[in-house]
């Protein structure tokens, strides 16, 4: 794919159903409860009304796709664990065995690992192979990868979401595992959003202090010497992102391309869609937030795109953990809208009762 | 129930099993996962362990008791809903098409009706009928109900926490139905904690600011004219809660005696909660938040027992709405605590591979 085949994709990705949206809220008007008392759960609705152009939703078939890549950057010692721990995780999420596998498995949610850059060799027929590398380059020597490789990850994850709604899969998660990839978002984030260092770079898994030091001087290098387009996406992604970053950024842009709603998962989840929306601001519409990441800079990219998280848990696994509690959220979401009974058929017709008539209830809103 | 029986019933409650929490926290610690990563489903799991006294818990069977009952207070024009609501939504519940009753049935989750003084005749054997009286008096003018009436509705709600128990119930939710509830909390919260009217009084279902500013003043009013003891919950039930608030704190108080975590819902559920543990201290270790609501008073409660919320959803709803997403909390916590690999195990012995060992990672925690 080339730079303008893949903006010729991203300009024919249409926003939310306005039409659609408006249903929904008349109707959540009508359903026999306080105006606005289930929240969050009103406006999900109505943005998987706009999604789908229907007010009836059901999230069917959940899947998770986990982008797993390793990052040069490694070599500079930035990483709490060392790099075969990407292969080892990416293996062991197919076997059920890690936390979100586990939890994805308890929930029934298809988690599908794909490997878009694993450096090191291993044997795992059920990790997709879609590997552009063997790794990135190491960002503190020189730009991660191409711009021709960053916009065949984008590819690569624009591919994936369209084999999921193929797949019949109704509601997308995006996690990833890449030892290195805190640095690489925070930054990625410092060049999309000019945010200071303190705010964007944390401690991933769990750096020592000298380590965390070089960390926050890697990515500040990062950034002065290859001076991304703060305006370029794909270029940020190229110089100063991953294989990982870039193919999940391509999920949430293929998300959109194939009006399926995507959940998002902790920080470096929470970047990948920052890129996409910065792509194509249409995506921004199919974005769902699951839990806010403990992660320093979770808040910063959030904040960015609008979006406040509706699991507190204080969590920075990775992996695509937050997704299938942000699932059963959209779950909620669609219970409510589509099992509650309207002001109108909440009449009880038994010798005993009148109706509900909402002009007796709620007066105030 | 009289009030000796009462506090030797109590008086026998246990609190969490430490020795049981500790060998948790090392489960937690050998998990294949950077330490703490998992946040607070890490303490969840831990507090599961402390209430079964063993580490492989399930949440295999899900109730949620909706309290239903009528306050007298509505006499003064504190609600937004007639008190006819109240019967008509108790119904709604047995059917399944209210909020909660189509989330828990979304999610497969019990949910019993349980009317402990509805003022209206009705019709409906889905309703457990355990009436101490057709309403509570008006707390503009007098005590809510004698003390007896409240020994009776906390002694309801311990018995139903003990049926769950015998029904193989692994994790209980406490919810409400009662028009004027959210006047009464507010009362009871003011009386327990001495909090400011403006922390407590919120617009519950939204009423009109002229019932906003009568509400502020019929709590005000009561408080000072009934002067519940603020040492004892009992008689601050009594004296400005409900039939609802008070079979409430009796489920809270039977899921301790009975050993099983119980979820607790919003505002009402919160100050039920407090309630619980002002009279029970050992109490506290069988509660789980699930959403922080949107109603005031919420989080003066929440304080005041140390509880932070795991759902950011914005909701006012009540009936127990936030407890389907709150037992998925905890179940996603049993997930990864009995599916996660440790790094012992992690080991992929295919050949290419060394195993996970701990010390090479996240070194610095």
């Amino acid at each position: 794919m080339n730079r303008d085949a893949f903006s010729a994709r991203l300009a024919a990705i249409r926003p939310a159903d306005a039409a659609a949206m408006d249903a929904a809220r008349r109707r959540q008007a009508q359903l026999a409860k306080p105006p606005g008392s289930l929240g969050k759960l009103e406006d999900i609705s109505v943005q998987l009304a706009g999604i789908t152009g229907h007010i009836d939703n059901e999230i069917e078939k959940t899947r998770i796709y986990v982008l797993a890549a390793d990052n040069g950057v490694v070599a500079e010692g930035v990483s709490s664990a060392p790099q075969s721990v990407t292969r080892q995780q990416a293996i062991n999420l197919t076997r059920g065995v890690t936390g979100a596998s586990a939890i994805a498995r308890h929930f029934g949610d298809e988690l599908v690992v794909v490997d878009v850059g694993i450096a090191e060799d291993y044997t795992c027929p059920q990790i997709v192979n879609r590997r552009i590398a063997r790794g990135t380059n190491n960002i503190a020597r020189e730009p991660a990868m191409t711009v021709q490789q960053a916009l065949t990850a984008l590819d690569t994850g624009m591919t994936l979401a369209a084999q999921a709604k193929r797949d019949g899969v109704t509601a997308l998660g995006v996690g990833e595992m890449g030892i290195g990839n805190t640095t690489t978002s925070a930054a990625v984030l410092m060049a999309l959003t000019g945010c200071a260092s303190e705010d964007a770079v944390g401690r991933g898994g769990g750096v020592t202090d000298e380590a965390f030091a070089r960390k926050r001087a890697v990515v500040a290098g990062a950034l002065a010497n290859l001076r991304p387009d703060a305006n370029d996406a794909v270029d940020v992604l190229a110089k100063v992102g991953g294989f990982d970053l870039a193919a999940m950024a391509g999920v949430f842009l293929g998300a959109a391309e194939s009006r399926l709603p995507v959940v998002i998962d902790g920080f470096i989840s929470v970047v990948a869609a920052l890129c996409a929306v910065r792509l194509c601001p249409a995506a921004r519409d199919f974005l769902f937030s699951s839990h806010g990441s403990y992660e320093r800079g979770y808040a910063v990219a959030a904040r960015a795109l609008s979006l406040t998280p509706v699991l507190a848990l204080e969590m920075r696994l990775g992996e695509g953990s937050g997704c299938p509690l942000g699932f059963r959220v959209l779950e909620a979401a669609c219970a409510a809208m589509n099992g509650m009974a309207t002001f109108e058929d909440a009449r009880i017709d038994d010798g005993y009762l009148a109706p509900i008539r909402k002009k007796d209830c709620f007066r105030n809103r």
